[in-house]
């Protein structure tokens, strides 16, 4: 790299990786043509038809700039958890808003805490920002909640971040243990809760939006079970100290104004959410079945995915992995033992999953 | 603010200002509807029809995340421009761009050098950062590309950046002046060139892209010419070791699905964007016809917006923005003197133009 250009140390020094390479990179890199696609956790069965149709209607106004304070998103929004529009921040997925946070909490001798083997992207922000990393272990495939906590008031962590339910997992904690967590919050760390999946958990799962804690991001999405990943809608909610703060520094004009509009229709209509959420379940069931086919567990799963537990090490999953994809179907694994021992499927189309326990069943005969 | 929330210092102390509050929001506050959208540079024209043809089919696919790679679009921006995909990169429109060249290159300590009264986006990236900027002023209305040089080079500076041609006031510098600067460039100095407009410029104001030089980055844009604000997508053009390192900071799963399509095809159709052109020549003419009926001189522009010379001081100046406001007409002025000796008016539609015709013809009368 020429001397002449002025990187920061700390760019300067991350490494060339990216968090996820896509399917469509994977696609290119190796001639396959995916037929199921598994393993991003998108919504398959897509968004709501009024989102589609609201979104095919503004197509025409796409010259238009999206209002920048994304305001009837908001709030509607804001309505729907019963909070003011200044408890909620609109942005580019939860990827884009965990961005912002770290640009508003993290520099060089940070310290944050998260699980080793939870999510790369927050890894990737915090890193760029030049943070330090504290990777506490998962338990029985949960995530450490004391471990976190505790460690975080060790190392005066700015952040915690747990996502609940966990990707890549599908685990999770019920509201009590969250509201136990936040109790215990060490003064000065504030804990990022992502809850991309959380549409699809029961009752139970999410505490109460209490937005009276500054401590406390809810970080949620339209890319889940909304099925709306491709216009990159997410948003978060929190104390409006805090919320405010990331005006600050977002990319003000960075929302498309087509994914604004589709995302409130997806978010007003409820009853289509519903039916999403039935063939999600019945997704987990179908993955669950052609799993036990095998003799193999699957880790309970209250998302739009289901770990399955190959029963050896991360290299047995690996391998199972690698030889999927080489015949079309896309899917994802945890990056770290022992959770590495799984592969994670996500509910697919009927005809998806077909594939998917088709080829499964060559591959465990391949590998045997 | 509790003390409980851990804000970087830096952040802490930015202001609680936005760069650009939006049409939308100057409604709500007033209560006035905009009958005239001419304040934001946005195409009125709109889009290819190719391109909203292809978004509406791309509607239903909407659950799928984009390409973070923005492959496609990638590779069909580089052979229009003649070089190789490694050195385009795609962001969240040019804003979203440069807040990832803020994050490369400035942190406290970093000096940056603008014209006073360019970009205030810019601005924001830079101070989020903790950067600090000097300020150029203006020279007979043109930025001073010989005073931002002397300037970085005294200060040492990490970037110049220039808009070419330059928004508010619609000027440039011809291709052979860009190339004076770049040869000029002190060493340690990336030249962040602003090029937003230039699909409606003229041949001879843009120079080559020549990527063989790190210094040397060019932003472009689908929000101004390619009628496609709404969708935000943007690129820049640059030597490949600059433009890999945005994958280090970059936000790789921002860029919505719909948008990487719509752009896709709106460049593929040089034909409409030629026909675009003639209305934003047309309507430029039509701006300049308006203002010299009361007399004013207009600032020659080759963009989609001419800046009008109402002839007194900036208080004047913003008594006939505000009036206009008033009347439903959304335009914006230049923020700092002698710039703000001016209006900037954007291309409208027909009926557009006669209601700001009107109203203008009716606010001179109130303030004479």
């Amino acid at each position: 790299m020429s001397k002449s250009i002025p990187f920061t140390k700390i760019v300067s020094e991350l490494p060339h990786t990216v968090p996820f390479v896509g399917p469509e990179a994977q696609e290119r890199n190796t001639g396959i043509h995916f037929r199921a696609r598994l393993g991003a956790n998108e919504s398959c069965f897509g968004p709501s038809p009024k989102a589609i149709a609201a979104m095919t209607a503004a197509g025409p106004e796409s010259w238009r700039y999206g209002d920048p304070e994304n305001h009837d998103l908001r709030v509607a929004i804001a309505a729907h958890h019963s909070v003011s529009p200044s408890n909620v921040m609109i942005g580019e997925g939860i990827d884009g808003l965990l961005g912002c946070m770290a640009h508003m909490f993290v520099e060089p001798g940070v310290n944050v805490v998260t699980s080793l083997g939870s999510y790369p992207t927050f890894n990737f922000h915090i890193k760029s920002r030049g943070g330090d990393l504290d990777l506490i272990p998962y338990v029985s495939d949960h995530e450490d909640l004391g471990g976190l906590i505790e460690t975080a008031s060790r190392k005066n962590a700015a952040i915690i971040y747990v996502s609940n339910p966990n990707n890549p997992m599908g685990t999770w904690h019920d509201a009590g243990a969250i509201k136990e967590m936040i109790a215990n919050l060490p003064s000065g760390t504030v804990l990022a809760l992502d809850e991309a999946y959380i549409e699809c958990a029961p009752e139970g799962v999410a505490p109460e939006i209490y937005i009276s804690n500054p401590q406390v991001l809810r970080f949620r999405t339209f890319s889940k079970a909304y099925g709306l990943a491709g216009m990159r809608v997410g948003y978060v909610l929190g104390h409006e100290d805090v919320i405010s703060a990331f005006d600050k520094v977002r990319n003000h004009y960075g929302m498309n104004r087509t994914g604004q509009i589709g995302a409130l229709e997806a978010l007003k209509d409820q009853a289509y959410l519903m039916e999403v959420n039935s063939k999600f379940s019945a997704g987990r069931s179908r993955i669950e079945t052609i799993a036990s086919a095998h003799g193999m567990e699957t880790i309970k799963s209250v998302t739009n995915f289901v770990a399955i537990d190959c029963g050896r090490d991360s290299a047995f999953s690996k391998d199972i992995l690698a030889r999927l994809l080489a015949k079309g179907i896309f899917i994802r694994m945890p990056g770290v033992e022992p959770q590495s021992r799984c592969i994670r499927v996500s509910v697919g189309l009927d005809h998806e999953l077909d594939l998917f326990e088709e080829a499964f069943a060559e591959v465990l005969k391949e590998v045997s």
